[in-house]
């Protein structure tokens, strides 16, 4: 089960069958979940809460704050497909979507190496 | 482009491309990632922000509601691949491995309709 | 030292004589300051991630929940005095002018037991 | 109104009058209360997004953006007071028992210039 060989729609079904098989669908309405979602997004950043920006990027050299960030890393992410599972939201299409607007928002060439 | 044909390689590389063609991957170090996530989380958590919980589980009628959601849901996706390029993580496994562990830590027989 | 006999100026002074002490006003720079409210802020929240609204209004009931939940408000009044004192931002009138900016945008007649 | 003639009371009657003004508490429970410091902090934290640590340092040289963090800063303020009125939380108290468990928990000289 990698990245390769793991569609989306295989990912939201690990983790509906995790919520249902605890009954757990009458806590994941959608406020509860998107506050689930900024919860775990700030055990994340705090990883990197003093880090100056050139340590942070070598932060993948120490395995041990790798494997927390890999786990608050699928926090996020498991809240942010249980919220698509209950909004019934297509995260690859929304993704997609998202892209084609920024890409018309921020014009490649007009926009590189500079973010506004 | 829907979840149930596109995988997860897919979608990172899609986001990937888009860093790539401005030469964003220098702004895009980790603990600016990390931040990026928390942002549009809030972003997401501020349409729920009033409401109670039940209203909060029928926000999927309000078409307009749900696009701003999307686009939201769509950023934090966004921002969280784009954290896995940078730090090689392959989110399939991450994910498929925490919830083995809360498998463990929340037995389903034990926590069917509680979450302590 | 309570709220009825302390002025903001001796908060903010308790705080930035905190960090002077350990000299730490080198990782409390504005950037690293906004972080670590947004993670304290997290860490609040939690403690109501799961309640519906009726409960968590009950939380004072509880005198561990309400011990945890002073702790984490300290810590976000804490980061946030921090910020002022880096940024030189007088609370009380940057609060002042807000509440009066607000009275204009939501006038109390118009917006009595309505937020929109 | 300043901090150095502000007591901490005053500006949680503020805020206290601003709610109730609009007959807003039946919104202002905990749990939404912490959602919107949340929310609020994470705008605070926009403004740092891309720059880096020295460069955040800075900021207090553009009027235009110390004006903007002022407001969201204040924002933040203004729900933290809001939930120490309706918790019934003395913020100094907490505050400045926080800050003995801290001094506690990092001693000055053993964490002079370091976090851990």
């Amino acid at each position: 089960m990698t990245d390769q060989t793991t569609n989306v729609a295989d990912l939201r079904r690990a983790v509906a069958e995790f919520v249902d098989a605890r009954d757990w669908r009458q806590f994941h309405n959608p406020k509860n979940l998107a506050m689930s979602i900024a919860i775990e997004a700030a055990e994340l950043m705090e990883h990197f809460q003093w880090l100056d920006l050139p340590v942070s990027g070598r932060i993948g050299e120490s395995p041990r704050d790798i494997g927390d960030i890999r786990e608050e890393l699928a926090d996020v992410l498991c809240y942010a497909l249980s919220l698509a599972n209950v909004l019934e939201i297509d995260v690859s299409t929304a993704l997609h979507e998202k892209l084609v607007k920024n890409n018309a928002k921020y014009p490649a060439e007009r926009f590189r190496g500079r973010f506004k």
